[in-house]
């Protein structure tokens, strides 16, 4: 199994705190030694950081920790390898580009009989099981929407129903974006928390730091993060349903399906 | 313009003194201020590092100069910004995926008519000529290879003729790499050197900066630079002519096209 973290925001919003606490499970307080990474996006650019070291050891975490970059839309995973090696190519987050955009998917879980899956024009690169799902519901959204439809939530239920097929063949959780959106469909493990006015005190599960969000935000700032397991012991969380999706756009809940037809 | 550097190995060697030259370019030594990228392959996997800001003030350039990273194939690249902002989805290099591989490339030129190039799949996330152009050659790839052929040779001809094509639009030195081989396309500025033992001292043009690679090399080390201009001021680098091609392959050059037919 692997952990999950994802951020969307109004504002350009630093994700150290969340990465701090999720970095301590790569390795320390928890066995997600194979792998980690981070994907920022910049506009309709992104850059992402990977790195097959443990992330509690790893000197690109360390940089990324800090160097706090400023983003609206985040997606990253810590991996405890299942199918496929660890190397790099094995390292989610997975980016590619469909309708002219940077899409960003990130999977926890594991697939049987994946290799059935057409991915047509999308050839996966490493050997995983997540990065052959992505591709293959890159090339059914290509298929169904040659062009970029003006509803975006039509796209989402389309996704979803797609993730529906996958929880079929085992267990799957996922985020995925597309810089302005961060989807996030959950299997069995998936919990949110939305952060606004009046700001308060959050204390990392994983690390003895405490943050006060309040002298680092405005009062318009709207911030979700959502992660496999709750990274703060004083908050809290929203606990996802099997089936159920959500969909956030500049931290604001857009879309939310409670449980799958 | 702006300044392309790339590096082809038969060990993992790390690209940091070259790096150390080209940042100085980036708003210091030169006058491309508006972006920097490097690409580094790890098997199929690659990282990327980029910034639209200055690489001679970058804290992420710091951080790749201070991290360095060991590989057999670099594609890196400095932005002076013709056409398209200076955004992060504007910045080289740009990496898609084709056959399952990873394919990286930069360019450094300027190209007019640019827009009637037929990208089909490929759609282009930023606004440049450079990325346009990369989108085209993956298409007309794609078209004519639509599984990887056994000989890459033939391949790299094929490409070279596209190439060959986009230098009619302007001006079109390119990199190009699937993490094993390195391509470098000149159509007016590129030049490149193959070190090997007996290996000695080099020193920087753009800093005050010598290197003795006799202490970081085994004798079988074979590792080739490919840059725009030259980044040693006593070494002898082989200046590339106009519509000349050089494909590199762990290092040592495999194919060689001195002018376009």
């Amino acid at each position: 199994m692997c952990e999950l973290l994802g951020m969307s925001a109004n504002v350009p919003t630093d994700i150290c705190f969340s990465f701090t606490g999720l970095v301590q499970r790569g390795g320390h307080t928890g066995p997600h030694k194979d792998g980690w990474g981070i994907t920022f996006y910049e506009g309709k650019g992104c850059r992402s950081f990977k790195d097959p070291a443990p992330s509690a050891e790893s000197e690109i975490a360390k940089m990324v920790l800090n160097y706090p970059i400023k983003s609206c839309a985040v997606v990253s995973h810590i991996r405890q390898a299942n199918r496929g090696g660890v190397s790099l190519e094995n390292t989610h987050p997975f980016t590619r580009e469909l309708w002219g955009e940077n899409w960003t998917y990130a999977h926890n879980g594991q697939l049987k009989d994946y290799e059935l899956l057409d991915t047509g024009f999308y050839h996966p690169i490493g050997q995983t099981d997540s990065e052959l799902a992505f591709c293959w519901i890159l090339e059914q959204l290509r298929q169904h929407y040659p062009q970029k439809p003006p509803q975006m939530q039509e796209v989402f239920g389309f996704i979803a129903s797609l993730a529906d097929q996958l929880r079929q063949l085992g267990v799957f959780n996922m985020l995925l974006s597309n810089g302005e959106y961060v989807m996030a469909y959950c299997s069995n493990n998936l919990h949110w928390i939305t952060r606004r006015a009046p700001f308060g005190q959050a204390r990392l599960q994983d690390a003895d730091v405490t943050v006060d969000f309040q002298t680092q935000t405005t009062p318009d700032d709207v911030v979700t993060v959502v992660a496999t397991q709750p990274l703060t012991s004083n908050e809290s969380w929203q606990r996802m349903a099997s089936g159920e999706y959500t969909v956030f756009y500049l931290g604001e809940l857009v879309m939310n399906r409670v449980q799958a037809s």
